[in-house]
């Protein structure tokens, strides 16, 4: 029997790489920085500034693109030069440019999914970065529809049910974040699949759901999906 | 008979004040530019930066944000410094935490016509930016959903009415927008209502669909749209 009416899947670092091009551009701006003005500990400032910034910039590479320029202001004292905030500028517009590279398996775990279930994008940073990218993944016709969330908590996955018309029990979400893609869906009564990426974000970065939390699964690689999910629909 | 299923309304300087937050942030970093670094044309030069970002970056105050200090910089010749960099980011954060003041007749409208329709927000700009004013509106209630897009073209408005599952025909759309709110939605079939706004950024200014076009109709101010809508279902 098939239990699952939707499974949905996060985007950067489940079906594409996108961390590690956060990683790069913040390893440019620590060396201009150290190079030009004598300045370190970006990562951590720029961290600091991001979390204070997440209520009113949401998340995404323009979020992140005010973020390191508000804080190489702060760290260089106010001396950083025009031209260096203009190269900053240029490394985001290089982020925003960069080829979709999916994930390891990826493309063989999405078309062979879809041909027994629906497969939705559930996803959250820029609006039109987020459609771009699946856009030029190859892999868009394989998805009924792509949902952009300002943010991954139980109340939207909520609404995102209804709007579906699923109910909890049927629906499995796959990501890279226990933040962002497990703990509210299981919190929900769904199922989760946690396969962790490279390099995550720290701000994702939490505790895995306790053994008493039912409906959570970890794999260590994408092309164990599908065999993963007919052992539960198998025990139906 | 009620024709309309769905009245949508466009959300800045329809339902709140937005553009006027632009052109004074705009007018700020004119001063800025002026005073310390004997600079002007910001407007222009402004524009054309955000025309050449808009693929990349899309509609809303972190675009607006990310194209004024790239502006800054390129008509400074470089020379404009971090401190005023660092200013011209905490005008955008007060963009972001401004208020959210309806427009003259909203409350009264919006509240009279959701006792009689589905009334729906469309809008495009920041996911989070949105939510937010919908949020803090005082209104919120009365919408059934808040549709958030990349942009406001054809294509994205038949989707939209796909999902709703609603007849072009029966959908109404309001807003200060003709290229945005009234152009995509006559051009399928649906109506719109053109409510022009005391001020209109440049790249919505478009010509009004010409009399030969069916389902267009003008008023100047919020309060007079629910007796056009009474007159418009009365013909049926």
């Amino acid at each position: 029997m098939q239990l699952f009416e939707i499974i949905a899947f996060d985007a950067d670092d489940t079906l594409w790489h996108s961390e590690r091009l956060y990683v790069a551009a913040q390893d440019k701006v620590e060396h201009l920085l150290a190079e030009r003005y004598g300045v370190d500990g970006l990562e951590q400032a720029l961290y600091r500034t991001e979390m204070r910034n997440l209520p009113l910039y949401g998340f995404g590479i323009k979020a992140f693109a005010l973020s390191t320029i508000e804080t190489a202001v702060r760290l260089t004292g106010g001396r950083i030069r025009g031209n260096d905030v203009g190269q900053i500028v240029g490394w985001v517009q290089e982020m925003l440019r960069a080829e979709v590279e999916l994930l390891d398996g990826v493309k063989e775990t999405v078309a062979r999914l879809s041909r027994s279930h629906t497969l939705l994008v559930v996803t959250k940073g820029d609006l039109l970065d987020q459609e771009r990218k699946l856009a030029r993944s190859g892999i868009a016709h394989h998805f009924g529809a792509i949902e952009i969330l300002s943010d991954k908590d139980e109340g939207r996955y909520r609404a995102l049910l209804a709007r579906h018309g699923v109910d909890a029990r049927r629906f499995l979400m796959v990501g890279n974040s226990l933040r962002s893609d497990v703990l509210p869906v299981v919190a929900l009564g769904g199922q989760a699949v946690y396969i962790p990426a490279e390099v995550t974000w720290a701000h994702e970065a939490v505790d895995a759901p306790g053994p008493e939390a039912g409906g959570y699964h970890q794999l260590s690689h994408m092309s164990l999906l599908p065999d993963l999910i007919a052992q539960i629909e198998k025990q139906l």
